[in-house]
């Protein structure tokens, strides 16, 4: 498929250019040390790439201390007022700037973004059905204003993505890491061959929760049903695996999921669980 | 005098555009209805503009339920690892977002930045002398990266700059906010009619901190000099106003100081205090 370049070109699939969308989640980000080898590793990528970074358990610590308790309305966060507040200041606060600045470190020109900064993930707060979750977005891949993040990429800079964004009201929006990962893959395809990562502190998919060398070295849609039909699969991993599967059913190039220990060779296609077709 | 542009092209002063760099500080912030009169003010002004903003007192309240006390050395503020990691919360996520959010529904492009992220104000831990500042900064303007500002401004990005930055060893660094919008705004003269807006809360400089009918219409060097050795200035406004008299005595075209609530009377030249050469 040709796409045409909104500032005029026109990219063939063969003149792509490589990019890495690789989301990192909690338990690196509350572990200082593997934070430090993870964000080096992620920093001598050499190729365009983007972080995608969840919040971690520090929010929660915070919140505590401040009185605000997590809210669960059958089961499912809500993000309430005070909530919203608690993770803006944490995810777009102290987790993305010690982020940036730790890469830059390294070398790394980072830039820190929530999908509120240059209206890069405009969203729709997420309408109330059943559950009112509150502050909470849900953003249509086809809304991402792909200009903003050409001109980052182009421009050498290193998009370092907190799992925030906005409703073009004035509200922030949380957003689970996972999907802004998934949905920025999908549209970024049009422009680059993405390869998404999605990096946790298990080796893979597994096939038994309790055994690390359980890993599938590949996962397609059949599978998939069929592990999640005998329930084999740790239910926390499911949404993870949606949105891998939402990745690779529209233009990614390839998606994997695996340790965060292992990003090099994730990127290199070795270890961890590939998303197939 | 001739500035070669870094992309090539030489920069005549006729031929530079207008820039606005508006500062404003913790009374506004902490204020959510100015704040939001502000902002909309700020959205209408037509041509390029920064905003860079302070703190404001939520900092302090919010230190204060997790138990992070101000720390004071001889009557000066300390930022320590406790103050730097609540003000990067607050300034950098809190603010700064609910700031970009804002303008965003009033159709302004806005992207929050700290001078950590692209590394657009690289800094340098104070140097200890007789007092430990901690985790705060200090800008040469030389270092201060231009093609990422004009990166921005010229694809009609609106930077809203909260007041940390970085060391580029890793470690987030505090700032004064009137510091930034000073440097930045001498650093930005070289390609761009750069006009400086401290708003604060008082009509301009007053001579008699009282009556807000005291304010003065233009300040220059002898006339400020003579004002502070007879004590007639509040001590609070002085590294404002020295911040304001760097600017203009490096290039900047002009620098006003005047009331948040008439900031686009300001712009055009009307009310204020007007520091002259």
């Amino acid at each position: 498929m040709t796409e045409t370049d909104p500032l005029g070109q026109t990219i063939q699939p063969g003149n792509k250019q490589p990019l890495y969308i690789i989301k990192t989640g909690g338990n690196v980000i509350d572990d200082e040390s593997g934070l430090h080898f993870f964000l080096r590793d992620f920093a001598s990528i050499d190729e365009k790439k983007i972080l995608v970074h969840g919040g971690g358990k520090i929010a929660t610590a915070i919140g505590g201390k401040l009185g605000i308790e997590p809210n669960y309305i059958d089961g499912r966060r809500i993000t309430d007022d005070a909530t919203i507040d608690l993770v803006t200041m944490v995810y777009a606060g102290l987790v993305n700037k010690k982020i940036v600045a730790a890469l830059q470190s390294l070398q790394c020109n980072a830039i820190g973004l929530t999908g509120a900064d240059a209206n890069s993930l405009p969203a729709k707060k997420r309408p109330v059905k059943l559950i009112d979750y509150g502050w909470v977005g849900d953003i249509d891949p086809t809304d991402i204003n792909m200009g903003i993040w050409r001109l980052f990429l182009d421009n050498k800079l290193v998009p370092v993505v907190g799992p925030l964004t906005h409703d073009g009201l004035g509200h922030i929006l949380n957003m689970n890491a996972d999907t802004i990962a998934a949905v920025l893959s999908r549209s970024l395809s049009r422009f680059y061959n993405v390869k998404l990562v999605y990096c946790f502190e298990k080796s893979g998919v597994l096939q038994d929760i309790n055994d690390e060398q359980s890993s599938l070295a590949h996962l397609d849609a059949k599978t998939y049903h069929e592990l999640k039909e005998n329930k084999k699969l740790f239910a926390g991993i499911l949404p993870k695996i949606d949105n891998a599967f939402d990745a690779v059913n529209n233009g990614v190039q390839e998606v994997v999921i695996g340790n965060s220990n292992s990003l090099l060779q994730l990127t290199k296609g070795e270890g961890g669980t590939k998303i197939i077709l």
